[in-house]
C-alpha cells in the first residue's frame, strides 16, 4: 500500500519546483475526530451516527451544527477562463482550484473542495450546483468565462439559500476598492473626487466598476477591445448595455487612450497594453492599478513616472492587489454568522475593513495590506459578519 | 474569527457523546504543502501553478500525477436509504457520509468528499455525477435506494473511466463472501457444498447473491417480503426477474421459513425477523449471518443453539460483517494501480485476501478479521491492484 499514487516519476517536469510541489496534489481530507476502537466507531459511525442523522431529519437547521457543511465551500469551475490561460478545461484547472482551497484553509480555516465541471452551459452548471448544494455551506465560482459567469451567479443566488460568490468578480472588486480608498486618501481625496477609466469588461472589469459606483466614485468608464463603452454604442451585449447605463456619465467615446486624458485613475483588468503617452496624459496625482498578470498593462517603473500611486497584481512589486486578501475572510465571516447571502453592503464592509488596516502607515507603496498580514482575514470576517447581521441575512 | 461555526450550543443534545463528537462535523480539508511566503505562493498558486495547468492541458493524464484526483473519492448519496433510517434526505445523510470519509482516510489514506444530492431521479443523479467527475478519481455510491441504485451504478460505469462502486451492494458482498469462505472451510466444506437462503432483495441482497453465485456456491435463493423469488413468480421487478433467472436452482417457493428447512446457510440482509423454529430446521452445521442492524434477524444467542458459525453486523458480537473491511483497501488498490474500473474478479480477489488473513487462527468466532486489523486494507489493496493488472484495467 502506498500513501498516494505510485505513478512513474517524470524527472524532467519535476526539475521545475512548481511541478515537484504539485506531485500527488496539494490537498487531503482528514478527520477532526479520533476513531481508534469500536467505541469510537460506534459514535462517529453506526450506530451512534444514526441519532445525529435522525435529529437533522427532524430539525433541518441542525445540519449546520453537526456536520462540516457550515465551514465548507465548493470551489466550482468549468475551466473556461483559468488565470491567463483561458479555456483549458476542468481537469487542467484543478491545480488552480486546489491552490484556492489551500488558501481558504491557510488564511481563514475555511474548508473547501474543488469541483471542476465537465459542462459549460449556464443551465447545466446551475442545475449541477443546485443538486450538490446540500453538501456545502457556500459556493465560490472560479474562472468561469464572461458573460456566462454573470448569469450563473445570478441564477444560483436566486435558487440557493447559501452564499454564492464569484471571486473573479467580487474578490477583485473588494480589493481594488480597498486600495482605491487608500490611494485617494493619500492625497486627501475621496472616491467622489475621482474619474476612473477601466480597461477590460470581463468578470473583473464589470464587478469593479459596479462596486466603485456603489462606493460613490465620481465617474468611471469602461473600455473593451472596441473602445469605450457608452450608452448607445451598437452591438453591446446585455451586460455591457447595463454597464453603459450606469457608468461613463461623461459619455466618453472612442479609444481608451483618449479617455485617459485628464483621468485620475486607470484600472487595468485586461491583457491589453496601454501606451506611455496615454498614461502621461492623465491628471496630476494619477492612480494607476495595472493588474494584468504576469504582464501589467503598463510597466510599474514607467507608471511611476506619472502616477502618485501604482499597484499591480504581482507579488514582486509593492501594492499587490491580490484576491486572497478578500475571499478567505469573507467566507469566514459569512460562516461565523450563518449568512444566507453576500450582500453588496457586506462586500463594501470587507473593502472598508481591508483599507482601514493600513491605517497611519499609509504611503504610496503601502495602500493595501500584504497577502501574509495575519490581521486581514479576521478583520474582513468580523466586518462581513457585522454587516450581515445589519442586513438581516445572518442566522446567528 | 472563530475556527468553526459559533452556533448556539444545545446542551441537551450534546449530553449524548455521539452529538458532542459530531459538533462542527468530522472532516476538514488541509494542505499537503506549506505556503508561508510569497515564494511558496508563487509555486503553489500564481504564477507557478500555471505551468502545471498548461502541462495537464497538453498531456491530460498528468492530472493523475499533479493533482489530488487520483487519491480522491466522491461519496455520493441522495439520502434515500440511509442506514436503517430510510429516506431522510441529503442533509440528514451527511453525518454518515462524513463517517465514510473518515474511515476511507483512517484505514487506507484515501481522501474523499461527501456529495449529498438534492435529486433522486436516475438520470439526474447520473448526469450530475458525470459532470462533476473531472474532479474525482473514483465514485463511491452510498445509501441510494433499490432499484434505482442498480441502474445508476450501471450507467455511471458505462459513462465514466474511473471506478464506480456502490458500497451497500459490493462492499457487503465482498465481506460476506469472505466470511462464508472461512465458515465453510471450518467444517471442511467449500462454497459448492452449500445451499444458502438470503433474506432481502435490496441492494445488499442482490449483490451478495450474485457474488456468491460467481464464487461457485451450490445453490442460493432469495426471499423478499412476498416470499421466495423464483422464475415465473408474477409481478417481479426487472432486477428480481434477473435474480430469479440465476438463483434458486431448486425452485423453492413460498415462505422463507419453508426454504430454510435443510438449508446450510442463512444470510439476513433485511429488517425482517426469522423465527427460531425456522432456524432449528436448517441442516446440521448451519451457518447463520444475521446482519440486520441494530436488531439481527435472529438473536445470536438463539442462532448459536443451531448453527456452527454465527456472524452479525454488530461490533459487540464476534464475526462482525463490516463493510469497512472492504471499501478502504479496495479503493486504495484501484488508486495504486490506476484502475479504470472495478471488475468482478477484483471484488473476488478482495474477498479471498480478506478470508486468507484469518489463516490458521480460523475458529467459529473468528471467520473474518476485526475491523481494526491493520493488515486488512494493505492486503485487500494489494490483491485488488494485482487483479486489476491481470484484468487489463490498470494504467500503471
Amino acid at each position: 500500500m502506498t500513501t498516494h499514487s505510485s505513478r512513474t516519476r517524470n524527472p524532467n517536469l519535476d526539475d521545475d519546483p512548481a511541478f515537484a510541489l504539485h506531485r500527488g496534489g496539494k490537498l487531503q481530507v482528514t478527520s477532526t475526530v479520533d476513531v481508534h476502537d469500536h467505541h469510537g466507531l460506534s459514535l462517529a459511525y453506526t450506530p451512534g451516527v444514526a441519532r445525529v442523522c435522525d435529529a437533522i431529519a427532524e430539525t433541518p437547521e441542525l445540519v449546520e451544527t453537526y456536520t462540516w457543511r457550515n465551514n465548507l465551500v465548493a470551489v466550482v469551475t468549468d475551466g473556461t477562463a483559468v488565470l491567463g490561460l483561458g479555456d483549458i478545461g476542468p481537469e487542467a484547472s484543478l491545480p488552480v482550484m486546489e491552490g484556492k482551497s489551500l488558501l481558504f484553509k491557510q488564511f481563514a480555516n475555511v474548508d473547501s473542495v474543488p469541483i471542476a465541471l465537465a459542462c459549460t452551459g449556464v443551465d447545466e452548471i446551475v442545475e449541477t450546483v443546485v443538486r450538490m448544494a446540500p453538501s456545502f455551506g457556500g459556493i465560490n465560482l472560479e474562472d468561469i468565462s464572461a458573460p456566462r459567469c454573470f448569469e450563473i451567479e445570478k441564477k444560483l443566488r436566486e435558487r440557493l439559500d447559501i452564499p454564492v460568490f464569484h471571486d473573479d468578480q467580487h474578490g477583485t472588486a473588494i480589493v481594488t476598492t480597498a486600495a482605491l480608498y487608500n490611494a485617494a486618501r493619500l492625497s486627501g481625496r475621496d472616491l467622489g473626487d475621482l474619474r476612473a477609466v477601466v480597461s477590460g469588461a470581463g468578470a473583473a472589469g464589470v464587478a469593479v466598476t459596479k462596486m466603485l459606483i456603489d462606493a460613490g466614485i465620481g465617474d468611471i468608464a469602461v473600455a473593451d477591445s472596441k473602445g469605450m463603452i457608452y450608452d448607445g454604442r451598437e452591438g453591446l451585449t446585455p451586460i455591457k448595455q447595463e454597464l453603459a447605463g450606469v457608468s461613463n456619465k461623461a459619455g466618453l467615446r472612442g479609444s481608451i487612450e483618449g479617455a485617459l486624458a485628464g483621468a485620475d485613475v486607470f484600472i487595468g483588468l485586461s491583457a491589453g497594453e496601454v501606451p506611455e503617452s496615454a498614461v502621461a496624459s492623465m491628471a496630476d496625482g494619477a492612480i494607476i492599478f495595472a493588474m494584468a498578470n504576469p504582464n501589467p498593462e503598463i510597466h510599474p517603473e514607467i507608471a511611476h513616472k506619472y502616477a502618485s500611486v501604482v499597484a499591480t497584481g504581482r507579488s514582486d512589486f509593492p501594492n499587490q492587489i491580490n484576491n486572497v486578501l478578500a475571499f478567505p475572510g469573507l467566507f469566514r465571516g459569512t460562516f461565523d454568522c450563518g449568512a444566507t447571502d453576500i450582500t453588496e453592503n457586506m462586500k463594501q464592509a470587507a473593502a472598508r475593513a481591508l483599507a482601514d488596516l493600513v491605517g497611519d502607515e499609509l504611503a504610496a507603496d503601502y495602500v493595501i495590506p500584504s497577502s501574509f498580514d495575519e490581521r486581514v482575514a479576521p478583520a474582513v470576517a468580523a466586518a462581513v459578519a457585522e454587516q450581515a447581521r445589519k442586513d438581516g441575512v445572518a442566522r446567528s
